[in-house]
């Protein structure tokens, strides 16, 4: 079941210069962080008690965010669900004909966390996230 | 102030084949409803208390989400934040250095609404939402 939106996450090419843009606007600071599994560094946002908005900077070419910054450039990147069970959620969605990109979850810097194919959901990058308890 | 992530929207080019993908994943239906204001038709899905996604076929060419549409194609195309008073938030981002793409409130499906520019926030294009009451 999917309990709600858990984050947005936005590809960036300096992390230090949209940080300070998106604090202008949200009027929240940023909490750092580097998640080299993912290979990048992000900026999390907390805005209210809603979703997190995430800035992620690559950390090198071979980041799958590079690729996409280097294919469409900077802006919104995927919108990530949350999740009671990772792996349950992933199997009921390639039972209903979504294409995966993570057949298992794995682990994220906020949790268990799997993508679905922006090629089943109208282009858009979705991650199913279980978050730690 | 800025409250929380009101919704994000989506651009697709064919509505009703998109709902059919989202509500597999989201295990929710869509209200669907026309906003010719927006010269959009779009389907919302309230997922959780959280943020709502919300998917938006253009009516027309002349549309805003045509010509993204035309331009990137299909995918996230927007994200909203909620605030208490339209005007003050504008005027209050304006004063930041942040581009403005609309100076005042003005009335969206779900409220009043102003777009910052994405140039000002690293390719992403914000609406600011204030619900009607």
């Amino acid at each position: 079941m999917i309990k709600r939106v858990h984050h947005i996450g936005i590809a960036v090419n300096n992390l230090k210069e949209s940080v300070a843009l998106f604090e202008k606007v949200l009027g929240v600071k940023a909490h750092i962080e580097s998640v080299p599994s993912q290979k990048v560094t992000e900026a999390v946002f907390k805005v209210g008690k809603g979703a997190e908005i995430d800035l992620l900077e690559p950390m090198g070419p071979e980041s799958a965010v590079a690729k996409s910054l280097e294919k469409r450039g900077e802006g919104l990147h995927h919108i990530a669900l949350e999740v009671d069970n990772i792996n349950t959620e992933l199997k009921a969605c390639e039972g209903k004909g979504i294409q995966l990109i993570d057949k298992e979850g794995r682990k994220g810097a906020a949790g268990q966390i799997g993508f679905l194919h922006p090629k089943s959901l109208s282009g858009v990058m979705v991650e199913l996230i279980e978050p730690k308890k």
